[in-house]
């Protein structure tokens, strides 16, 4: 498991990168670690899911083989939960942008809170399905003048004691209010419309809090302008100002393929044609998921993660030639 | 949902007919229902599972997606649970046979318990895997003079007080010795090698029952002759012979694919080529699982899962052309 391939040297960050930690992004990883690769995995949120914990973490999903009626957040922690043990390296809040030729393997250049980084790997795997899935901007009048505008959900003990104002009515809205109002911060809750999404638990909870007086909400209502310390919001046709150290904008993410379009994979539209093997135009570079063309626009995860499975086995073959590139049956293995 | 379509008359048994109830079967059968269709499931043994319940019940599988180290059993549960409140009907212990066509569907003659019977679907769906599993057949001298001996796994409560011998090393012969002494059958279980195979809690749970007396285990042990109403066995090289109102002889499954190998699917060897939708050379009759040629032969069960709804989201729009192909989120249904 341990012998290094001469093609690819050691000073790789990996044998395999994956890109998107979605459903198909996961399995691959898994998939590459449980064949004895190292595995980097990036994604540009804070948290793996993909659209399963980004567009829709307060929803079921119906049709993941064998998890019947599963909530979307339970799909992401098996997939996760698989993981344990691997060799697989996390780089989250991590953009991949380019992708260039290294050696016999290739250099993917991606921007991070800590600035630009290369991870250079022996193979590529691309499961960045509808794109990296980014904050939706705030554009609300006077956001420059205020010290703390955000648009990605913070961690909540940073921001106890502040007056926080969270505007949006997606479920991370409503999940990090109520995190807020439990690390000790004060919350106010605002959304243009009447309701709030969430998991049942969720707003349950945020009914309660509402009702306690835990946090504050008002909805629905129309944020006007920024201060530097507070906001303006037009409730019910009257103003309502809040004082607001911390402006959390959480209005969802939209995807943006942009980045990894650049890469010359012979693009149809927002589709990767994939061959046999889920491979693409280029040697060593993978495709999975959503992206993959042989889908068939179907977008079902069980054939995302089909095609990990595929990929991360070809992959493994292609970075170390010794592996065979089916893996037998798991049923016969253990954990190295 | 129940409006039927005209081409396919009100007197089939089902929309869709799918052949195997392993993994990619149940799948299909949960993805054809959960489009609103009625399925009728076949399977050759008594229970659901396929390779995992039939071939290695007592093992864990690491590489279903979701699933880390999931006893194989539990995967076909949650498959199984996936189908409760569809319109799915279960024929166990039914091996298909023949295809014809029927109008603009599918006739399939297959045996059963009752003896021949013949189902009528708009759509059909391969997922026969590797074949029927058939039990290995029972050579032992005189068995053609006992009255009882089977080679299949028998409801326990049938031969309370009975004097059973079971035969085999397989975690099915493990299980029905430990059931059928429970349910209070004289058992003895024996195997021509020293182990027996099975869950770790079959497994602690045999010694037991061993040790306490509640079942006899002989092994090594080999099986000599049966007469009618005994068996007699070779224990360290010394006779020895044991009461036998029944012989189980559970020595494991074998598949056969001769029946389904006559269907005309232009077979190469062991796989039928799929198209896309996991289409076959006719229409209406699709393919998913361990059997399907573009699998490229690597029998990952995440693979034929995802073969398995793509079939079934084909063969529901073939069955009913007012059907999408594609299903739309999950997420966003719910059961009718």
């Amino acid at each position: 498991m341990s012998v290094p391939s001469p093609a690819f040297p050691p000073e790789r960050d990996a044998d395999v990168l994956v890109v998107g930690a979605g459903p198909a992004g996961l399995h691959a990883a898994f998939y590459a670690a449980w064949r004895g690769l190292s595995v980097t995995l990036l994604d540009a949120r804070h948290e793996p899911g993909g659209q399963l914990t980004a567009l829709y973490p307060d929803r079921r999903v119906y049709d993941v083989p064998g998890l019947p009626a599963a909530p979307a957040a339970d799909v992401i922690a098996g997939l996760v939960r698989q993981l344990d043990g691997l060799n697989v390296q996390w780089h989250l809040h991590t953009l991949a942008r380019t992708l260039e030729p290294d050696g016999e393997g290739w250099r993917v250049g991606a921007t991070t809170p800590d600035g630009p980084r290369t991870f250079r790997a022996g193979a590529v795997i691309l499961a960045a399905g509808l794109g990296a899935l980014l904050p939706r901007e705030a554009r609300v009048p006077g956001a420059d003048t205020h010290p703390d505008v955000r648009t990605d959900v913070p961690d909540a003990a940073e921001l106890a004691g502040r007056h926080v104002l969270v505007v949006g009515g997606v479920p991370q809205a409503t999940r990090a209010a109520l995190e807020l109002a439990q690390a000790g911060a004060q919350v106010t809750l605002t959304h243009r419309r009447a309701g709030f999404r969430g998991s049942p638990a969720d707003l349950g909870a945020l009914e309660d809090a509402g009702r306690s007086g835990q946090l504050k909400l008002l909805a629905p209502a129309t944020l006007t302008t920024l201060t530097p310390t507070s906001a303006s919001l037009t409730v019910d046709g009257q103003p309502h100002d809040v004082k607001a150290d911390t402006v959390l904008i959480l209005n969802g993410y939209l995807p943006d393929l942009t980045p990894v379009q650049g890469w010359p994979l012979d693009w149809q539209g927002e589709y990767v044609p994939d061959g046999v093997g889920s491979r693409t135009a280029l040697p060593g570079v993978f495709v999975a998921g959503d992206l993959a063309a042989s889908g068939q626009d179907f977008k079902l995860i069980s054939v995302g993660l089909a095609q990990a499975a595929v990929a991360a086995n070809h992959a493994a073959h292609h970075v170390r030639p010794d592996l065979r590139v089916r893996p037998g049956h798991s049923s016969e293995k253990r954990l190295s």
